[in-house]
């Protein structure tokens, strides 16, 4: 089977093709760029040295496939999605143009009407591990955004035990991968190293994607992030308040029911030790999400953190997850790495 | 006039040596450490090289004079107050010990009754610019822990202004200066480095000052840490719940109107550039609290990004900011490093 | 195929068992611990968690195995070796204990004659690249240290070719996870970030390896370290004075000829672009050592720019190349990883 | 009296600015900068937030003052060389423009003939500890690079003492400001952080001056320079290979005669302790160089550490420092700052 990375010269498709690269049934064949057409894909991602003599080609090159993975900046695979579905019988976009399910929601988050809202319904949204049913058969397949990612991770289990939650805070670090590969003063090295910087305080759009995903009231989602001086890595802490007598013994119970059978969710939470909770240092280049968690007894709060690789299980692992998921593969295929430490 | 440091060879110590060494009204005579008795402060304090020839001497040695600071570890400070009082009449203590005004309040945040309880009202607690003026007559001043300068700063003038406030969450991003000098495995730099540890998710002590300083109900506050990897710095993001139908405009004549006159608060709030909200790098060794904020216009919550040096205005700064307001001196004495960019 | 690590506790230990538990063709049976007898290596090794059940053993609990990983501190394979051959044929040593061929050179540069200066001809020194034929036969192999790696990869081809080297300026660049898990002050992460420490100046060890290497006179090698604010890697300038004409394509020639088998040899060396010369940040977890060089038009100097990873080519990496090499498998087996960008 | 800079938004124009606001005897009141004039320098400089109301000026706009600093980039101030004397009779050159006393040496360094070579001889160029006479007079400064002040520094005692040199090689380790304020991919963050980046193996530009002011042979002098992830700092390892017969207790001798009367070199070689050699994380925002040595007992090399901030001792401060020998000031005014630890 053949892949086929359409927008390769990012990040993310530098990870995509990394994992493809690597994949034990799957090759990677495709993968384009307009500005760096006819040039080396190492050129772009200089730690595929060695690996690989695939060079970018034209979006207009693209001949037909089994796969496309669609990794362009925001509101170029709706565009063109057409064309896109005439290559390809399975695409999956790591874009946000189809993560949302409805319309209105799009429009409040996008500040502008979606171009194709009759495909909204048509693609699986998600995380691997909620909508792994739902993935089996999809043919269009969209990603969730990272933040996202380890929002989802860490409310599914509450959600699903039924827990009447008031709302949330979600407060989220994050590394300046996450603003993609475009320098500009605020990323030059001078400015940036050293500093902790507040970049979205209210009206982050991943914050829709956990409205969506558990139909909650947007009220009922309060999403901050900020910035550290780290390439990879998502930390979020997520504040809950609700209506609960739960102690921590039953948050237990209630995460290893949600996620006995997930090979990337694993729960951190020790008494004692220097690993006590979940940390993204531990997760790079890996497509684990950890989640730990605690019960404020001052105010009933339940917090629980949670931390990925905001490339890999928020994006590029994701995907190939989703990938293994639809052809029916192992999950885990390509995706072994265990991460480093230190 | 000459001043003591009981406590100093730790981080606080250092610079409350650096800031003295260099204060134009006041000189520091005396800086006590168990373990260095005898040896030059250089040792512990390497910045100071060439401005000093002061030796540590040992607690004991101490002799009277006009004002002591107490930068000891928690618990040794109300363990011998009757001892320092003797030894000056003004004393700064910059530990945890008379934070409180309450001895339940201490006793539910640090497990154990306060050994001195009535003691702690004749200590004025505070972060300057909210208690300068119980400051200026005080003996006996009890200095803000950092977290609790950052979060009461960013909430002072909402109070002042009397926002009827339902509860607030502050999601604090510390450097790793905070734990202070005591070496760990957690804190060696192949683990500490490139983590985004969260050490302190529900029953953090500074959130006690918070309650106490507001009169809050100790449900209503509810406060996360986590450290990261930069060595100093202080940024919280206060998410604020309350019943209000402020605008932007709005809080920026709170803010004003609460901190016109004092020299150490900037807002910060820029709609473009590099700098549009408070970032710690650039306050490093400075006595700034630069304050921003933003309204969520979906759930009406207010977010305060709080930001400040942990050692300097969360500590030894703000600690001679207060001798200076108890001194009669220009209330910036000694204080006006402006930091460094970039 | 069985193996076990003696030592098992540290850094270089946990890349091992990283590496080991993924080998496909080996397993990881038995790690040793003293201080953490009885417990799961999870514990010292977070990376692993979910990867592995495996619980640390005392060494004098280890049973007779196939190939015997030595990753213990300076001083203590020798002390014990007559032990560990009898537990297993085939032992590969990472540490220095039997690193050089002469016992007089180990008492100039370790300060006390060798323990066991009989066995250090039993032992096949080296860097793969440079001793594959010797290791073939080897059942006692002494893994070389990260910075002499880096300067013997760097150097070999020149010497090969016959390069009439007058004298060697070596100016390592290395990371902090060179100086082990043991915590000290001056490995606290606030005295330890930032830092751009000079560590030893002169007499560094690994220099010694290089010397014998390749019969060097002492006086020809200069070898000077500095540690950074990195947790892995090792950037070796090699400043070479040496009577020749060289150009820069004849190095070209010269560096392929002597590696162009060499799966984890990359020269780079780019006329424009951002990744013009090897840089270990694309190394990370990689058994690669990259290589650029440059001609000093002005003094003739030969610059040789060499890059690693000092836990994995520069240690457990190299180790389980070597065993690759000694039991016939592909060289690779177990080393794919190509590290991360960004 | 008066200053102006000229080329004011850039990192050095940024630490002049500071300087100058708060220096007891001299006013800064112009500043240019063409692409942000009219904006206030606080844009460019967020560090002076509160501590100015001043804005940037169009170059032509400049009126005659007492002293001008030029902060431009290469060339520039060459080429406007003779407005810039009629706007102010003392001048402080902080570009490479005027560094070098020949202009054949200029032409093999920089490439293309020096445009007023006539003046080459008028600027008195230098490190301040080492021409200090003849700044007291001088009209025309031209401040030292700060890798060449670096090397300058560590060097100047040794020369003074007559000893015999037979080449050496600087091996600098550098933070990412030296590059100044323009982005491009290679300073963005992701990519940026974490680098080891060698970017000048040969044929660095400062090393002419070390050339020049020691009227070395070219060939004498092998420089390299590595770029950290670090913002400010020089770190240069100077291996000396001369005939000499000196002991470390002479170096001491030699050191201390030389710079007994410099408030801002300091010599930093501890035998036990965490701070034994000099490092630049203590010199950050600082004047001073610190000096530490070693001599190699086996291959004789002498090695000579010294570390400096390069926008300071490297730039800004040392033109503060030239300004006030020049004015007769006391050389420390404005310059007292003692940086920070931790």
């Amino acid at each position: 089977m053949k892949a086929a990375i359409i927008g390769g010269s990012g990040y993310t498709g530098g990870e995509l093709a990394r994992l493809l690269l690597d994949h034990p049934k799957i090759g990677l064949t495709q993968i384009t760029s307009r500005s760096l057409t006819g040039k080396y894909i190492v050129n772009a991602h200089p730690h595929l040295r060695g690996k690989t003599k695939l060079k970018f080609i034209h979006p207009q090159q693209v001949e037909p496939t089994d796969i496309l993975f669609l990794a362009m900046p925001h509101g170029l695979s709706s565009k063109n999605i057409e064309t896109y579905r005439e290559l390809g019988s399975k695409i999956i976009d790591l874009s946000a143009d189809f993560r949302l399910s409805r319309g209105d929601l799009y429009e409040q988050f996008y500040g502008e009407p979606h171009p194709h809202e009759e495909l909204l319904q048509e693609f699986v949204y998600g995380v691997v591990e909620v909508q792994k049913d739902e993935m089996r058969d999809a043919d269009l397949i969209s990603s969730a955004g990272c933040n996202a990612t380890a929002s989802i991770l860490g409310l599914h289990p509450l959600i699903e035990a039924g827990l009447d939650i008031d709302h949330i805070v979600v407060d989220a670090k994050v590394g300046t991968s996450e603003g993609g590969k475009d320098e500009n003063l605020g990323t030059h090295h001078p400015e940036r190293s050293g500093s902790i910087r507040s970049y979205q305080p209210t009206g982050h759009r991943h914050s829709a994607e956990v409205i969506d995903q558990f139909g909650f009231d947007p009220g009922q989602v309060s999403f901050s992030a900020t910035a550290l001086d780290q390439i990879r890595g998502v930390l979020a802490t997520i504040h809950i308040f609700a209506d609960h007598d739960l102690e921590e013994k039953d948050l237990w119970k209630i995460y290893r029911k949600s996620y006995h059978d997930d090979p990337f969710i694993r729960i951190v939470k020790e008494r004692t030790g220097h690993f006590r909770y979940p940390d993204p240092k531990l997760l790079r280049g890996t497509n684990y999400c950890d989640l730990g968690f605690e019960i404020d007894p001052i105010t009933n709060r339940i917090v629980i953190i949670s931390a990925l690789d905001n490339l890999m299980k928020g994006a590029a692992g994701q995907a190939i997850q989703a990938m293994n998921i639809q052809q029916g593969f192992d999950e885990t295929l390509g995706l072994e790495f265990s991460g480093l430490h230190p």
